[in-house]
């Protein structure tokens, strides 16, 4: 018996029917003496359907304008607003009492960046009312509201964002995180056929996965929940059994040296040469591709013989159009012989483990295993509990098969 | 120049190329210097559509619950959040400043009366503040907030009634009121050809024409119209014409007899026949009525000479249903020889003008002409204002038109 906030993604509430699946497992909690809050996320595809409609709008007489961005955080947030009303509805018809909330019942505050707003306070007081009343607490995931009123929404993954900084403020005992696949895998099961479903693994190794293309949480939710050590669940909303554990790192498991694998595919990688070398100059390219919004990865800069730079990092593919004003205009910029290449085609794959801090040949048994099967490694980057390759795009997935059976991730240690 | 609110119905922001025609008037109207509020519905039928997926998630293991009128608002006050932030994002792709607000973002705070609540006060700081700013102010109609927050909605017609409320609080010069029609006809242009539009009408015949069936305005938008001495005006949102203007009695409306003529069709009338004549009865069976929450009309008792009464009224068709368990128990519960007959197919036809407090004859001719046309009148009921016939409902179109040629209404006087 406990205090537990279940999350059900867009999928597992796409339809009346997956709506009352998910109230069956937030009810049966209930039975078994828990307290119990339920985050939703919109459904299904609704969120998409709204922002094309916003599309149709925002065309007008041949040109395209952008909506502005609070407008369109108050037309999206109406998506988790339909779907809790709809699961209080739901539980109602299965007998169990239930109350729904927005962002803005519960006194979900954000800061004032509409589309990607940053949770700042929670007022617990009236869901810890509706709990001790009995019913079950139905909470609007991905929105907020600002101080003056105004809705926000927490942008991509904002449902999990919600899901932990509810937990948080309830001090639940767990966030159960429910998607449509069992839990977190040693490698995408698409890919690799002999992934096995991770049963424990920690914030950390959680984050650098969530980083590298595991998609089924975002790196914002897990490191909310390692900051508040809120122990996260991932499970599947279609049946019942144990899902994957995101906890604390714990002593026990150092002794396994790799956790997971990935694969992030559709990667360019940029390089910018003959950089004057002088300072400042990385922090103003830096600065201004984050100013454009793109997300840079796998960074490294050689000094040249001439007091140059080469600077290089990788984007993903579907960034080139924005980036490439932004390096070109750089370049002018810089002027000189200092000019931007882009190299595209590329994939990167990864092995993720605490236990790298303690056990040494880690990078040496992933480097032979790729050399072995002749694949061409272009790029090295590390942390203290990862190392990346980038290779060709063509060989991403072979490359994550040989990486996950090298490590003999399919085997329980 | 002036503060107009304007407001357009569900058909009238059914699509996006209908969005932006809205958008085009209001900002017509600032563009001739005017502050300028708009209320909007729901899109087209998107509040329907939100009812059948409220109905499909309580039909739920072959039985049927009632949804709870809390989450049904809930739910329903979405419609409007997606028309006023698509109807900023228009603006702004016309290049006019606007900002959107829902019920509770300008404190319009209402009852706890969930699915059809009173509007108890609008804070009119925000809309000022924006207007002010040069800004077209948007706000959701049909909805409000408790002062605990929840969403409440107003019930049918409830954008109506928050474009007036609105218009009062920032006393407007004139609220208009765009629908698919061009204004107030003599007569339901659909029955009657030669209807002709009215240019002016008084706030109390427009109330007598809404509650006799024309449904272009509600009652209770009228009342409050009334009360706070706000000018309406009805027009078309396809076209620039002036429409009908609704506003306060003048000495000279007088010389106009009748204004309009409109048609109730599918009324039943109940009954209840051999009632003990004591007092308190009535009140009794209007009281258990009105808490099935039954609207009736045209009531009438006849004191018989065995000391029992017969009491009748009319019922729409529809409520029949609901009406029939509560006057079966009634008759049960006075006992003795008391019974209700029901008899359906039938129509009310009723002619309005505020000329009839001055003038004579206007029963006579009314009478006289059903008469010569052999439709028999079953009741009559009157007003200061009004005469209504109950006749059968086959004869209603034809009385309707008769009436209307007989007052030549399609003349303007």
């Amino acid at each position: 018996m406990g205090l537990i906030v279940q999350k059900f993604g867009g999928s597992s509430v796409a339809d009346a029917e997956r709506i009352h699946r998910a109230a069956r497992k937030a009810i049966a909690a209930r039975e078994k003496g828990n307290q119990v809050v339920v985050v939703v996320s919109a459904m299904g595809d609704s969120t998409d359907d709204l922002i094309q409609l916003a599309n149709k709008v925002c065309t007008h007489d041949g040109r395209n304008s952008t909506p502005p961005k609070r407008e369109m955080d108050q037309l999206l947030a109406t998506g988790e607003q339909v779907t809790i009303a709809l699961m209080a509805m739901a539980m109602h018809a299965q007998g169990q009492e239930a109350i729904s909330f927005t962002g803005g019942q519960i006194g979900l505050v954000t800061d004032n960046a509409f589309s990607k707003a940053r949770i700042q306070s929670i007022n617990k007081q009236r869901i810890f009312e509706q709990l001790h009343a009995g019913k079950i607490v139905i909470i609007a995931g991905f929105q907020g509201v600002t101080v003056d009123g105004d809705y926000t929404t927490l942008g991509r993954g904002g449902s999990n964002a919600t899901l932990v900084a509810v937990g948080a403020v309830l001090n639940a005992d767990v966030c159960e995180n429910y998607t449509d696949v069992d839990g977190i895998y040693t490698a995408d099961p698409r890919l690799v056929k002999n992934a096995r479903k991770i049963d424990r693994i920690s914030y950390d190794e959680m984050l650098e996965l969530s980083g590298l293309g595991a998609s089924v949480l975002q790196t914002r939710a897990v490191e909310f929940a390692k900051k508040y050590n809120v122990p996260l669940h991932v499970r599947n909303s279609q049946n019942d059994r144990e899902g994957t554990w995101i906890v604390a790192e714990t002593p026990n498991m150092e002794h396994i040296v790799v956790s997971g694998c990935a694969l992030k595919k559709d990667l360019t990688r940029v390089s910018i040469k003959a950089v004057p070398d002088r300072p400042g100059v990385a922090a103003k390219i830096f600065g201004d591709i984050a100013e454009a919004n793109i997300v840079v990865d796998d960074i490294i800069q050689n000094v040249m013989d001439d007091n140059t730079a080469n600077i290089s990092f990788t984007v993903e593919h579907g960034d080139l159009a924005d980036i490439r004003p932004v390096t070109d205009k750089l370049c002018k910029e810089l002027g000189g012989r200092t000019q931007a290449i882009y190299h595209g085609d590329l994939a990167k794959v990864s092995v993720v483990g605490v236990g790298m801090r303690t056990h040494t040949g880690v990078a040496q048994r992933m480097f032979r295993t790729l050399a072995d099967a002749k694949i061409n490694i272009q790029n090295i980057t590390t942390s203290e509990i990862k190392i990346s390759c980038i290779i060709d795009k063509e060989d991403g997935a072979k490359a994550l098969q040989l990486v996950h059976d090298a490590f003999e991730l399919d085997k329980l240690k």
